[in-house]
């Protein structure tokens, strides 16, 4: 038997067996019928989808390659590598091999019996090298920003998508647990970190975080303790953390974890691509009576900001009125960073990446809908003391909100 | 203390003792000689670097930046977020506040009283959105593609890198001793992945390998046992493994690792940003016997490329040694790939980023030269039934080479 033949006869089942959920053929045929609303609304008469994520949100499938979506007609999958495991994981119907990316045009070309006059690609992410052969590829047609049509669409989650989301949610459960358990005074962050993502890893987290950005990186070992917690890094994030080195100036680092200090664990799981990003207080011994009453005060605006959201609230107001209570609970100089680099956010998107749409921030003001799903994050930030905070990662509902991530709010002390 | 006073007076010192090395100035001002020398040969009046490890590579600090480099005069160091960490980091004298990205133009005109004619740019990275910015800013600037500058210039290694490069090895060398103590019948692949990640990350390992790609995501837990060794997946290497969904299928799976299988564990560390990449075999109990003559081909293949490696060697000849030699040895049709998916390389540069120059490899004919560092992994696949191979990390040094991995180079059978 090739390789060929038993990737065709026996992976699928295989896969499954080892915890495959393959995206539904109607769930991909929904997510078509979306998109392509937007391209008639913007004109566009057909996409090339490159990028990984938008590519496997489209075709079930993350092998290397490149789809084309024309407004009418079939959508073609061309795969450079792995073409029978392409075959195995996506519900497309026509998927070819593509043996070099000079060869795009001719299969568009044969499949479509012409070139499409408007072509929509995602100029958020494309180098621009690649933008050039493609100039060269289709050299009548308008190349369009399709950016947006992605990001619009994939804001809007299926119930496919949020209970991957819940998988997420659950491992992330799993790992406060185990940091319950593992916990010592004279651990370094970076090894309690380590640790948790072991945990993570057993059930399934698939170890990266992924975001759109050419030089932000998400990354799952966020543990602040004491100090290091009142560190502000590269990331727009209230607070990054000393991290091991300077190229990598932001999370666990080197530092020993001591008694009473506040121990700050944001973690981010990814199941299937979808990540939920949940974050937790720790504490060996108790924590100084400073961070507890801090630690409420998150909790309070953390219910706050649940109690105001369901579809058509508005991000702008909510992340408002959080600024509003922080003031008065007196939080004014520490809510979301230090005084000078505070954040201006308060909730961000997520997915299949980190900072989706929707964000519940300062000059966002547009109404929640059904299905979208974002994390919301109040922190307070003590400089050169340390940082608490809660996170959950929900999902609006018809009438208001699911949260997906169940660890339980309480300070893990140990 | 304002936060900024204590990032200042403190954070220096306080970073070091938890394990910090800061990049030299000498170091940054050597590598500001060998790039302006290649501006000059390409007629670029100036650099502005965006993507984080050039940033990194050129000033020492990794905070949210743009570095811009005049063929003559002083550099500038344009700051987003944070600045203060960013002047504990660089030796760079001038380093100065960026608000908003609008400010780039006005800032350098400030810096050089003048914007320059030409302005290299890192194309093969940047996405078409920003460089449609950049295009804005500089107006009358011829915008050029600095890539290659990038690159040659990065693809010699001094001994400062060098010595970060060993680092990452010495904890790849624990990994792998740590896995002969964890490795047990019945533990999944992803669960013996993540319990060797969180040895390697006790140690400083930044836990992500970077690659100069928009979809190729490199990754630690490459555990592959039996049959998941024998799966090819979305990038161009002998074999990908199953891994956890169609949104990472590479790498780690939960297949549970039986007794008697190869299991091949390809494991990178990353210390400071540099890596080091390494495989090694393992087994519970004995493993087959075409197993272990297979892996003793590829050490043969190994010490055969080792036997060529010194400044002048030319790659492509390496490559097409070892073709000749695995044909010899019987393994023609199993060599880097199952039949008709193998790989053309059996070296790929590495340092910052996995898949620098230099290449062995088919049609990357060009001299090897002193500070050169590559990882070599012949590897052999049979289909349905699982893989075995070996991988160093050499430097390239006056007279020879100089193995930075040095993990016991015999199957760990537990």
């Amino acid at each position: 038997m090739t390789y060929e033949d038993w990737v065709r006869q026996e992976l699928r089942e295989w896969s499954r067996s080892l915890g495959f959920h393959h995206t539904p053929d109607a769930e991909i045929k929904n997510r078509f019928t979306r998109i392509r609303m937007r391209m008639q609304k913007e004109d566009i008469e057909a996409l090339l989808v490159v990028q990984k994520m938008n590519l496997y949100y489209l075709s079930g499938t993350s092998q290397d390659g490149f789809l084309f979506i024309p407004l009418e007609g079939r959508p073609l999958l061309m795969i450079k590598r792995e073409l029978e495991r392409a075959k195995v994981e996506s519900p497309i119907k026509e998927i070819i091999a593509l043996r070099s990316i000079r060869e795009i045009p001719s299969l568009i070309r044969t499949h479509c019996r012409k070139l499409p006059v408007s072509l929509g690609l995602e100029l958020d992410r494309l180098p621009v090298k690649d933008y050039f052969r493609f100039q060269e590829f289709f050299p009548s047609a308008k190349l369009m920003d399709a950016s947006s049509i992605f990001g619009e669409t994939r804001k809007i989650k299926s119930s496919f998508e949020i209970d991957l989301m819940k998988k997420a949610g659950e491992i992330g459960n799993k790992v406060y647990h185990q940091g319950q358990k593992v916990l010592k005074e004279g651990m370094t962050e970076i090894e309690f970190g380590g640790l948790l993502e072991a945990e993570a890893k057993k059930y399934g987290h698939e170890g990266l975080l992924r975001v759109n950005s050419l030089n932000y990186e998400a990354y799952t070992w966020h543990v602040l303790s004491g100090p290091t917690g009142g560190i502000v890094s590269q990331s727009d994030s209230p607070m990054g953390g000393l991290g091991l080195s300077p190229a990598f100036p932001v999370g666990a680092s080197f530092k020993v974890m001591k008694a009473h200090e506040p121990i700050l664990v944001d973690f981010g799981t990814c199941y299937h691509g979808y990540q939920a990003d949940e974050t937790r207080m720790f504490s060996i011994g108790r924590m100084k009576q400073k961070f507890i009453d801090a630690y409420k005060a998150c909790k309070e605006i953390h219910d706050t900001i649940l109690g105001e959201a369901r579809p058509g609230a508005d991000g702008q107001a909510i992340f408002m009125k959080t600024l509003k209570l922080a003031g008065k609970l007196g939080y004014k100089d520490s809510y979301l960073g230090p005084p000078g680099l505070q954040t201006h956010f308060i909730g961000h998107g997520i997915g299949l990446e980190l900072n989706e749409l929707p964000f519940v921030a300062q000059r966002q003001s547009y109404p929640l809908e059904e299905g979208m799903t974002f994390a919301i994050e109040p922190k307070i930030v003590f400089s050169r003391e340390g940082s608490v905070g809660i996170e959950n990662t929900v999902a609006i509902t018809e009438k208001g909100y699911e949260i997906l991530t169940l660890a339980p709010q309480e300070i893990f002390q140990v």
